[in-house]
């Protein structure tokens, strides 16, 4: 695999259970400036994707999806400097990519067509229509590993940066997970720009969606999941 | 979902944490005539799949699948009738389908042209492949998550038949988990018929070779299942 290849898209391997990142402890958390329009990538890729997902995302999994991106756009300024160090272009147009497509599988629409999983349905969708949108395939490749996988934490094995990276964005904005890695000035701002639009309820419908329709799908690995998000302490206030 | 297609195609939710497998002491384990030729599928879609895999497989890996398929039809016969009263010749045509192309991404030609963890990309290349060859697309789906999922053993949620029978089969040939639930007799007249051809170090060699291509794979998930495999010791005697 060519090294540029890996290192550029978020391919490199970090461990599943988190071991890499830092804990309450260490973690030097600061609040800082985030602005969207300075932070979101505007090559012609994610214009066509951005426009793609606009057109079918209800209005609450879009902000939720750009939520996303914030949170771990902040999450790597803060923390994983070294994810960027050499590409970070190409890393935050993975990124955003990946925050675009990652709950597309989630519409009723994209839900009511397929018998897969929604991760799954979610991850081929990316595949093809980012190579379509000229993406190489690499990267295209590395956004479907990132988003089939992006409901898969656990204490074994390794996993990719961007799978790691849309784990932890997605846990922080859906149930508060992990809540040590952003200051709370930075969720003030990032749903200033991107409101909740009561986001918890929603997405927690979604999920009870999910399992109805599909009750063997690989949601329902997560204990607890349908109660943590309804919950969500954290984003509460905002929502 | 039309309830046909849940049930034909293999679709129904079972417990990830076989909770509804018979235990070393409620098996009703005995020895049956396993003739490949009887069970195997007549069907157009099989041929056509069986012959596409076997143009690519190397001598082991194919006999690996056919034995898959022999010692799931086994388990299924003997443990899980309900399984197979409403649509037998479905269920095993689309087990048939699924054995043959739950290992195709193994290959060093497709391990090499992709990114991505062998299960996905075995799984997509199931999913295109199979509709191209006529399979209606809620069984092309049903091979492509049994496929995307074959190395998710869990405690957890759910799966569909087809996920867990792949599982408990692969795993049976690969590391003799769970030997209660085929008679040895089983396993000679299955080795007899498609020979193991030294398949323990084979595949612990085709791990390694993934691992070390791609240190982010989802392999890695399943902590010393190289050693496992390696160390099948209930398959020793016929490797």
């Amino acid at each position: 695999m060519p090294k540029a290849y890996v290192e550029d898209f978020g391919w490199t391997a970090v461990p599943r259970d988190r071991s890499n990142v830092p804990s309450k402890t260490t973690a030097k958390t600061v609040p800082v400036q985030l602005s969207f329009d300075e932070i979101w990538p505007t090559t012609g890729l994610v214009q066509r994707a951005q426009e793609y997902v606009k057109e079918v995302f209800p209005q609450e999994t879009y902000n939720h999806s750009l939520r996303v991106y914030c949170y771990g756009h902040a999450m790597v300024s803060l923390h994983f400097q070294p994810w960027i160090a050499a590409a970070k272009e190409k890393f935050f147009e993975t990124w955003a990519l990946t925050c675009l497509f990652h709950d597309l599988a989630t519409t009723p629409e994209h839900r009511g067509e397929t018998h897969l999983s929604f991760e799954f349905h979610g991850g081929l969708m990316a595949l093809e229509r980012l190579q379509s949108f000229g993406a190489p395939r690499p990267q295209a490749e590395s956004v479907a590993e990132a988003i089939i996988r992006h409901q898969d934490p656990g204490e074994t094995g390794t996993i990719s940066r961007m799978g790691q990276l849309i784990q932890m964005a997605t846990e922080f904005d859906n149930m508060g997970n992990q809540p040590h890695l952003v200051h709370e000035d930075v969720i003030k701002q990032v749903v200033a720009q991107h409101p909740r639009l009561k986001w918890s309820s929603c997405f927690a419908k979604t999920i009870d969606a999910e399992v109805a329709e599909k009750p063997w799908c690989h949601t329902t690995a997560l204990e607890g999941f349908r109660q943590a998000v309804a919950g969500n302490k954290l984003m509460e206030p905002y929502d």
